[in-house]
This record gives C-alpha cells, sequence and structure tokens, in this order.
C-alpha cells in the first residue's frame, strides 16, 4: 500500500498521473514519471507505480489482445526476444563499452552450462539448469536493476514478481505445465526452497566473477570491477567456493605482476 | 584421411605448412591459410586443417597445460563465454549492425526457453532444454558456418565433432558425467537419434525465423531476410509448426500493409 506521505503527496499533485498510479503499491524510475510540486510549494519528484503491462513493446501488446493462446506463445518469444536485447547493467555502469556488454540471456546462458557440468552429486542437475534459465526471466520487463539504480531492494522484488505473475497469466492457456513450473522455479530461487536454489545462486555470483575476470583480461585493470570480487563472500557451495577461489587467485597473481 | 589430389598439392608446395597440415584429414578457411603453388605452376589455394586447439585463446591454453581439472572446469567457462561474443553470422551476412546481432548463446538461450515452455507432452522437456543448450556449444570454437561460409556441410561437422570431442576431453576430468552427456546430446541432435532432438531442431529453425521477424519488425524490410522464412519447410512437429504459419500469416499480413 501507499504510504501516508506519498497519498499526501499524490493528493496536490498538480499534473494528471498516470492510471497505474492510483492502484500500486510503490513507485518506478520509468519513463512514466512526472514531475509533482506538493502543497508547500516543494518541487518534488513523484512517480508512477510500475506496472508490467506498460513494458510491453506495442506490436506485443497487439498479440496479447488477440488472447488467441497461439498468440500468446508468439507474444512470449518476443517478450524473451528483450533479454538478449538488454546489457547487463553492471558492467554498462562501470564503462564498459555498451557493445561490448554481455546480455541478460548471455550471463543465463553461461550460468545453465555451468550448472550443467558442476559435479553436484546431491542436487537434481535439471531443475538447477532450468532454475538458471528462469531466474533473471523478469528483468525482460523490468531491466536489470542494479543495488546502484535507485530502486529499493523490496521494489524491485515487486517489480519481478509481478513480471512473472504477467508471464505466467500469458502462457497459462497455451502450456499451463510450463507457467505453474515457471513460476515454481522462480519462486524456489528467490526464497532458496531447494538446495538447486542455493547452487544456482552461487552460479549466479561465480558467472557473474568470471565475466569480470574475461572483461580484465580483455581491457586489462582500466575499469574498476573490484566490487564484483566480493560477491565471492556470499557463495556458500564447495564446488561452487573452490571455482571462485582459484580464479581470484589468478586474478590476483595478475594484478600483482602489473605492479612488479 | 587426405585425398591423393590434396596429397599430390602439399607435396608441391612451396611454403612451409602450418605442422596441423600434415596430420589432418581435411581443410579449414581459417586465418591459417597459405597459398600454394602447384608443380604445374598453377596458383592454387590449400589450407591448413582446422583444428579446436589452434582456435583456443593463449590465456585460456596457459589454464589447460596446467592439467588440473578445476583450471579445466575454469577454462571451459571461458571457452562458453566465446559463444557470447561472437555474433550469428546470418544476420551479419544480411548487412544487420553487428552491434544489434545476437550472440550465439541468446540464440540458445530462446531456443532453451521455447522447449520448456512447448507443450509437447510426449518427450522430455528437460532433455528438450539440454539440447538446446548443447547443439552449438562447439561453435564457441568453430564459429557459426552458414551454407554460404564456403565451407562444406561435411567439413562443418567434422570441425564440430572434433570441438565436442575436444571440449570432451577437456572437462572429463573435473565432471566425467557431463562430459558423457555434453557428448551423447550433441549426438543425439546431429543424428536425431530421440524425438526430443527433432524438437529441438524445429525449435532451432524457430527462434531463427522469430528472429529473422524480430529484425524486420526493428528495421523494417530493408535486409532482405526471406531466405530464412524457407525453413519453415524443414519443420516436422506439429507444434512448431503451427507457430511458425502464424507467425508468418502475420508477416505476410504486414508485407502486404507495406504494398499497399
Amino acid at each position: 500500500m501507499l504510504s501516508a506521505a506519498r497519498h499526501s503527496l499524490l493528493k496536490w499533485r498538480i499534473f494528471k498521473p498516470h492510471p497505474a498510479c492510483i492502484t500500486g503499491r510503490s513507485f518506478c524510475t520509468s519513463s512514466h514519471c512526472f514531475l509533482h510540486i506538493n502543497h508547500v510549494n516543494k518541487p518534488q519528484m513523484t512517480q508512477h507505480v510500475w506496472k508490467p503491462a506498460d513494458h510491453i513493446p506495442e506490436r506485443v501488446q497487439a498479440l496479447i489482445r488477440s488472447q488467441q493462446p497461439i498468440n500468446s506463445m508468439l507474444a512470449f518469444t518476443q517478450i524473451l526476444r528483450l533479454l538478449k536485447t538488454q546489457p547487463r547493467t553492471g558492467w554498462v555502469d562501470k564503462g564498459i563499452p555498451v557493445a561490448k556488454v554481455e546480455s541478460i540471456s548471455d550471463h543465463m546462458y553461461r550460468m545453465s552450462l555451468i550448472a550443467m557440468a558442476l559435479p553436484a552429486e546431491e542436487v537434481s542437475i535439471d531443475k538447477c539448469v532450468k532454475i538458471a534459465l528462469v531466474h533473471d526471466i523478469a528483468e525482460s520487463l523490468v531491466g536489470d536493476i542494479t543495488p546502484f539504480g535507485g530502486v529499493t531492494k523490496a521494489e524491485k522484488h515487486r517489480r519481478e514478481e509481478e513480471t512473472i505473475d504477467y508471464l505466467v497469466a500469458l502462457i497459462e492457456g497455451y502450456s499451463p505445465r510450463f507457467a505453474r513450473e515457471m513460476k515454481e522455479l522462480w519462486l524456489a530461487y528467490e526464497n532458496i526452497l531447494c538446495p538447486e536454489a542455493r547452487y544456482v545462486k552461487d552460479i549466479d555470483k561465480f558467472e557473474m566473477i568470471a565475466q569480470a575476470w574475461d572483461y580484465e583480461q580483455d581491457y586489462g585493470i582500466q575499469y574498476d570491477l573490484s566490487e564484483f570480487y566480493k560477491s565471492r563472500n556470499g557463495i556458500e557451495t564447495k564446488i561452487v567456493g573452490d571455482l571462485c577461489d582459484e580464479l581470484v587467485k589468478q586474478r590476483t597473481a595478475y594484478i600483482e605482476s602489473l605492479q612488479q
């Protein structure tokens, strides 16, 4: 629900709000933002509630409006494509040339192969693979929000969960099994409900660290990517931790060789 | 083995061959090529045999030389990264701006999600997903060779199979289960050994056609992508065929609307 302060602010706004602003629970930083002025004439920024439907390209909306299951699948296919075209924000923020930045789907692809390759006997590899493929699927509409993107963790989660629900509703007429599975896998990852989710959380961090190292080997250390390596501390499984430690050892040797 | 004509040509070459040229079975079009002149003084192009090891970046070779299983996995991770950085050749050849062209892993990512979403009750969806993830993995080293790339289908297959065997040998010390599975999945796809492989063959074509349609919706029909749609004829499963037919119907209506 809207906080009392937000309600007060909305009451005094001088621009027409986006319809989504009335019913939602929180605020986005998208292009729907309006500059409002409150009753003490102090300029303030209020923002419309972020909703998945507002981020569907027009040509995809036309497919969805038809309400034909086959068109829902074609719409879903086009939404998946947005994972190909969006670069991972963390690298862009650090100045890596955008044309060289991996896409969100590039990241999930390598994660899924790392999941297949890990000798983790105690978990279902197939489930790890599917969690890896689904865990960032909401970023197709939400985008890749980093901790420095000005969106709270709770709001990021809300947007992602609403997007998953939106995608589930979109696809369940075409493939109810998949709709159900997508939600289950996403929730399992978000809430670490199974050992497979724990592995994939760790693979997510390791894949990012490996990518940081890839860029440093490509470009030298002209971009400050050190902070990405701190994610090692969040890795809990031994198999993924060992891989990460070996990588970090090699990077440390590389950095030291540059300083000599 | 080398053909008699090739043997004859090699015998008379006037430039020093790449070592790989001596023992291999066939020829590549890579940067190792030399211009040779045969004994009747007729200029001819001969080429060094394509081998996976020649296409491993130097920094990855150093990891492989260590012969430590953990370094083999780190090397494998870096080889997988080459699937992120290589654009799909078919679109580049047609003039789509390279910075806008999907990567090989982008393509496999969306294929794996389409595989998850298809209501194909008679196959193992998990196996379809894994085949989709693995089927183009050899392109990490081979590159994305199109039918117009000047490499025969047989030679393309040889390079890919040698690359799979190379990757299997690389990773089996770290994860023998995965090494075995990767080869089995790749062979299943190449030789269509199971119903899952048939589905993934069809998904491969559909994903490509969907991408052609994505580009046409992005850029209009300034690039001639018509030939990609001909792959519809090779789709055999009804579920994938129906998706493709609906997409083509919408594209046809779009083209007709432009002509009015």
